[in-house]
């Protein structure tokens, strides 16, 4: 692999919608500390859709059906860190969540539950999340891969 | 930054939609050879929207206005190169496209007028993209950014 230049480094997070009672968070263990939704970076040669699945069960030990991707995200002020992007997937899951790897916490979380401040830009992605499913409640991603 | 790991490259493609008469594609100048959507690489510090206008721009002379974003793919066999993701989006434009850059030939095709073979996953993301407009006349992206 020739690489010249310095680009953003892609990650996956996950939405994932928990037996109808609301979606999955996590508490993260690392930095930038605060809860989260579930998600990791993306490993050379691995697909986003198996990157999502491979994150959300490393952290939340449940596996997810995924439904499809929602949107990218890639503020490059959206991550502490380094510049990274986010496509973002919603799932779903039921069985017994149980924070593992990166996450020291998880619970589910209806929409008026949400904590006040969530790590990254992920308050801003359930908020456009909450705004499509209240506004297209029939919506599903067109393109399934 | 930090950067242990070795991840995939973030790229983005633009499909625009030309003044209704078909779709921008370029001939590249550069491997992989043939008919492709606009399209390149996304510098760091740089957001998906910007890296899609600036690449049309640099490509096709064209002053795009984005419509949205479509998808993310992100097959580590889609780039002959090395693992790229491409996030695609829709845009429209008018005036006069002049191939540039990394474009040595450019054109306006409809669906019936695309090249056999296209360069990299294109011919699969422009059948994902005919689809999409043919079963879902009146989509548009939810999420704006």
């Amino acid at each position: 692999m020739k690489k010249k230049y310095k680009n953003p480094v892609p990650t996956v997070d996950i939405i994932i919608e928990f037996e109808q009672k609301g979606i999955i968070l996590i508490e993260r263990a690392n930095p930038p500390h605060g809860w989260a939704i579930p998600g990791g970076f993306v490993d050379y040669g691995e697909s986003l859709e198996e990157a999502a699945i491979r994150e959300s069960l490393e952290e939340t030990s449940l596996t997810i059906q995924l439904i499809g991707q929602f949107h990218t995200y890639s503020d490059p002020a959206r991550d502490p860190r380094f510049h990274t992007l986010s496509t973002v997937f919603i799932a779903k899951a039921s069985g017994v969540p149980k924070a593992q790897d990166d996450a020291q916490n998880i619970g589910v979380f209806g929409e008026s539950e949400l904590p006040e401040v969530l790590a990254f830009d992920h308050l801003r992605i359930l908020k456009d999340y909450f705004h499509v499913c209240s506004k297209y409640p029939t919506w599903t991603p067109h393109i399934t891969s």
